[in-house]
Formats: C-alpha cells, structure tokens, sequence
C-alpha cells in the first residue's frame, strides 16, 4: 500500500474502555461463576457486585480496538481512533491516554448520561485474563459518531467485532465499510472472542466475504466461526474467504493465508508472561503498520508478534516501550 | 507492644489520593521546571495543563499514609485509615483498592464538591519519582472526620506530614494525637517531602518532641528538619527527641535510632528498581507491622526494607504480592 497518499495508515473503530485489572486466583473465578480467558457483557448492577469482589487494581486505558491503536502510533503510525466515552473522569482518562499516545481521537463524549465503559479483568497466575465489561457510554455509539471523510482517508480501516453487540454501531461499521470499500481503503475484522463469533456467526461470515479484505481472529475464534474444533480444518475454510487471514495461536505464533501465500511465523521470545491483555489487539497493530509501511505478509507477523510480546510481558493491554525502537532493533522496520 | 488488646494495630490519616504514573524523561521535567524527585502542590488549571503534557498513564490507589494502610493489611496487620474523597469515579477507585487490601475505611465522601485528589507521577527512566499534586477534597478533611473511638482503640496512630499543608486537617491531627497519648496509643509521623518539611519545620519539631513516639523521615527530609547537609549531624540531633526515630537511606539502607540502641539495617535486594513511589510509605507498612507484633528494631527495620524493596520493583506505590508470605518466607514474620 502507498502510505503517503492518504492521511492516516489506519482508523481504528471500537469500544472505548477503561480497564481495571487486579490478580485473582482460579477459584476465585470459579466460585463467580467467571468464564476464563472470555470476555463477558454485565450491566451496571453486576459490574458493582463484581468490582467489590475483585482485589486491590489498577486502572489503564484499553478496549480493543484502542489498543491496536495506540500500537501503531507508538510504532509511528498515522492513526485515528473512533470510540465513545462519557464526560467522566474515566472518559477523560480513556481521552488523555489514547491522544498521549499519538493517535487522532475527536469521538464527541456522550454528556449526562451513561459513564464511560469499564471491564474488570481478572488476571490469574498462569497471565491469562477474564473479562467482564460494563459497555456504559458505547452503547450509545452510533452512525453519527463515524467521520466519513477520515474513511475515505485511510489505508485500512479496522473494526472491532465487540462492537457487532449492539444495533447502531453496527450500522455505523457497516457504513464504514461500504465508504472504505468504495474509496479503495482496505477493510480489517478482529473476531475479538469466541463467544462473540458465536452470537453472530452468519453476519461474521456474510461481512468477511462481501467486505473483509484482512481478519484478525486466534485459535478459539476462527474454530467458532467455521464451527468446528480443528484449527487446520478453521484454517483451510477462511482462506480465500478474505484477501488475508492472519490467525494468532499464542506461544505457538501465527499463520497468515491469502490465497496464494502461506507463512508460518513464530511468536516473539518473552522472558516472563504477566498478562495476557491486550495480546491480539498488539498483534494487529504490528501486522497493520508493517501492511500500510509496504512489507511482505511474514515480515508483518514478525512485527505483530514483537508487539504482542512486548504487551504480554506487564501488566496492562497498551505497549509502555517505545515500539518504534524495539522494531527497529530486531531489524522489522 | 500487646497487639490483642486493641481493635487496630495501626489507624493511619493521610490525604486520599489517585496516582497517575507515566514514564517521563528528564528533558521533559526541566522544560516544565518540575523539581525531580519532589512533591508539589498544584491547583485544577496547573493539573490539567501537565495532565496534557504528560504520557499515557496507569491509574492507582496512592497516598502516602493509604499506602501504608495497605500495606499494613497486606502483611495481616488490622488496620483502619483516615481520608477524603469525593463521591466520583476515582474517589471509587480509592475506596474500593483500600478496603479489597482489607483496610477498614469509613471516613464520609466529600458530595458535590471538589473532585478526588490525584497526584500526577512522572516516572524517569532511573526509577525516580517526581509528583504533582492536586489536592481536592483532601482540603476538606477536618477533626469531623477522625473518629476518636478508633483512635483510642489504635496501638498506633499514623499521621502523614503532607496533612500540615491544610489548617482543618493540621487540627484534626493535633486533636488525634493528643487523643491518642492519653490513650496510651504510640503517635507516629512521617515527614513526607524535604519541602514539606522546610514550610512546616518548627512545628513538625515541636510536635515531635510533644508527641512523636516513632518518626519516620528519609535523608533529605531528616537533614532539612535540622537545617544541616551532613546525615550524621541530623541523625544525631534527631536521637532522643522521640522514642524511636527511623531513618531511611534509599540503597544505603535505614538506621534506627532510640535513645539506647542503635541498629543500621541494608536494603532488601531489589533484581531491577522500576518506580520508587511509595518506597517510603511501605518501609513504614513494615516496621510498623513488626513494631505492632512485638519485633525488635532490627527486625522491624528489615520488615521495612522488604516492603520497600517490593513495591520498587513495579510500577505504582502499593504492594502486588502478598507480603506476609514474603515476610514468612524470610523469616520475618
């Protein structure tokens, strides 16, 4: 892709969230009844009763797409942002953060009503992460939201599948699709959680064919969507489906398919895996920055798996090292 | 001490506070002349220019004496703490983190006022920490809020020197210490800041020699009561003046001091120091917790240094490890 000819590589649309993440144990999740390594939606009421459950946390931007985001600015990217906070302390923490980071985020907070959405992520000692979001403020997300012009001014534009949970953000990623397919943008799918993939299986597989030219899914999501436990047999159905299919499988590394390409790349070495947050959203961003920077499907899974890496190996689901220079350093960029 | 005759070991009364961290480089604080290594005041206009200014953040429970409080909890201690926040979304956070660490913690929201206070912690690459900090409700804190039952039913009660910035909380102090004596419940003080010392330096003095049993004070804060640059001259000016004076020295270690007994202790080994906001607050958690559990000096200085050595290791000023266990493991408690 040329990157000089639009005025941002990537527009990232998703759920902008809050996280708050605190250490628990498996018994913990189990006497909760708290789904390991998913990601649940809960209202208001069960966001309170979990949060005083949860221990001592620490608070820190994230929601997916955000997160993929602030990668590649922190990778020196030209990204844009679009997502929906309240007029809260938390909004202005989601606000302060993703714009600190270098990314353009002009979404008008929602005022007087709903606060900006949290999750309470439980982090177990194996660095996996459990998710329970309350959506508050971005369920108030809607078409209007969605600047047009920045569209059609991307190379890539990339939605969160999160957002499929509700009916305006999903017209307004439907629009933004349909701009960018006519304004020659590409258009990117993450799949987000396998129970996601489950509640809107048809319209996933619908979306891939007819707009989706690169989808980000792992192991557990792309098994969900084609229905099936093998990851060759998920594998051998989404290829061609998309243009590029980059599938993430953890410590194992990743697979990217196009049609005519296959490229098995390993993950990045991490010292110590703390937590996992945040983990699929770094891949992308990596992947993405190498796309929109010119450099071949294998070199951008090498840049995608160096972000996770770096993202895995604290606590929290945005990169705290300068990116650009660590790629640099492994010769990536 | 007899810890079972008293419903708390420790009741600690300090400003409430929500950290934000973000890594800073030393460039950044000479261009905005922020003093490294200290801790400022500042209003809601300067807070939101430097707020503007400063990276992608984490947000986390603080406060000097809140810090201890958890702490204190964290090792088994019982322990009740004092302190202001508004009823907003970060006075939330400091609410919950606190009593999830197992502090009990009543003192009454400030409503519709002045939001929570934070304190903008800009982290440099040699672990430093340089702390800007907009006050809010803690300004409202007043002899109102310090429950003399609690006080009276203390083995210690902890005061925070940061408090002597504001008339109110300066008089809820006084009364509590005074409380406290007559109850014969030891009175403990931090000095906080080398500044905060230099505003309030004859009364810190006299409030020492009236009513401090255990003073706890860093080199430059301990060197800046005294007016003298030498460790040695401060260190022998301060012995004698209360009970027990605690005296830390970053990697040098502490050096306890009584009128009789004399004990310099190590610093814990620490594998890489990452962000040294709160090592003092936990130095305290530690000795206090031994001084409340019939250890001697030099074991209470050695449960310090541990608690110390802990929370450098990580960003953000509270314990993420269970410091009883650590403490057990090395026989120190």
């Amino acid at each position: 892709m040329n990157h000089e000819s639009k005025r941002f590589d990537v527009t990232c649309i998703g759920n902008a969230i809050v996280d708050v993440l605190a250490q628990a144990d498996d018994e913990l999740l189990r006497r909760h009844g708290l789904p390991k390594g998913a990601m649940n939606l809960i209202d208001a009421e069960t966001a309170e009763r979990l949060y005083a459950i949860m221990g001592p946390g620490i608070e820190a931007s994230g929601g997916s797409a955000g997160n993929t985001a602030s990668g590649i600015a922190m990778m020196g990217g030209r990204v844009a942002y679009i997502g929906k906070v309240a007029d809260d302390q938390l909004g202005q923490v989601f606000t302060h953060d993703i714009r600190a980071a270098g990314v353009t985020y002009t979404t008008a907070p929602l005022r007087g009503g709903l606060p900006t959405a949290r999750s309470l992520i439980f982090v177990t000692p194996d660095a996996q992460r459990t998710m329970q979001t309350f959506l508050g403020a971005c369920t108030q997300l809607g078409p209007e939201d969605v600047n047009m012009d920045d569209i059609a001014s991307s190379q890539v534009v990339y939605l969160e599948g999160y957002l499929w949970d509700m009916d305006r953000a999903k017209t307004a990623m439907r629009d933004a699709a349909i701009k960018a397919q006519a304004e020659g943008a590409k258009v990117s799918l993450t799949l987000s959680d396998a129970f996601c993939v489950a509640r809107f299986r048809d319209e996933f597989l619908d979306l891939a064919e007819r707009y989706v030219d690169i989808l980000f899914a792992n192991e557990s999501e792309i098994c969900s969507l084609f229905e099936t436990a093998s990851f060759e047999a998920a594998a051998a159905a989404v290829r061609g489906r998309c243009e590029v299919a980059a599938l993430t499988r953890s410590e194992k590394g990743s697979l990217v398919l196009t049609p005519d390409e296959q490229h098995t790349v390993p993950a990045a070495p991490v010292e110590r895996v703390v937590d996992t947050t945040g983990a699929g959203d770094l891949y992308a961003a990596g992947f993405l920055h190498g796309l929109t920077h010119g450099k071949g499907l294998a070199a951008c899974a090498r840049l995608g798996s160096l972000c996770a890496a770096e993202v895995i190996s604290h606590v929290g689901a945005r990169p705290e090292t300068k990116l650009q220079e660590l790629a640099t350093r492994a010769r990536l960029l």
